[in-house]
């Protein structure tokens, strides 16, 4: 018996996983994770997702070198929900150059770009 | 055209929606939401979520007493997880009756309850 069998992934096998900012508390992405990415982001201490767009394993940071280190993990209620402490490498978790993928405000009936680019994308993924 | 437009719904027409606390940045739970949910929420400033056990519309806090009180919604670079930051009514936000649903943590390779039970099940649900 496996702390991963108390998981309960979804019929494609996966769990949503959320990504928080150690220190700021800011919520940098959601991924989702299958069992053998969540057996590896605990075993190695980096977070992995399970890429649905490419079906394969994600190391985040592969080609960004945006790395998470995970300091924590954690489990809701359901036990359908991951829940990780990360620091960020570089201070950036999204493919658009953020700091987080919630750059988007809901302010007067529309979608606001709130948080600035951090980094061009074209340059992080040369 | 309107701002729900731009969000992506699943393939049921659901949406994963985070409650984050105000203040602390704790995050309190994770629940699905369908456009009526997410419509509802921004139309009324309190959280509003899609059951998926009871298949019907969950504004939270109907029974247990525990509404959120939203103050900003925001919006993944993928469009398709959205994130709350709440009050939360009462402090409670799990129907264990902790604080947070996220009250398990991975310690030597189980998930050990850290977060104390703040108020009877029994008690909130009567």
């Amino acid at each position: 018996m496996s702390w991963l069998d108390d998981v309960r992934f979804d019929a494609d096998g996966l769990v949503p996983a959320i990504a928080q900012e150690a220190g700021t508390g800011r919520i940098l992405m959601v991924a989702w994770m299958n069992r053998e990415a969540l057996a590896e982001t605990a075993a190695t201490g980096r977070a992995v997702y399970w890429s649905r767009s490419r079906q394969r394993l994600w190391r985040k940071g592969e080609e960004s070198g945006h790395v998470q280190t995970v300091r924590e993990l954690r489990l809701d209620c359901d036990a359908d929900v991951v829940l990780l402490e990360v620091e960020q490498l570089g201070g950036i978790a999204c493919h658009t150059g953020r700091h987080s993928c919630f750059f988007r405000r809901l302010e007067d009936g529309e979608w606001r770009e709130v948080d600035p680019v951090l980094k061009d994308p074209e340059a992080i993924y040369r």
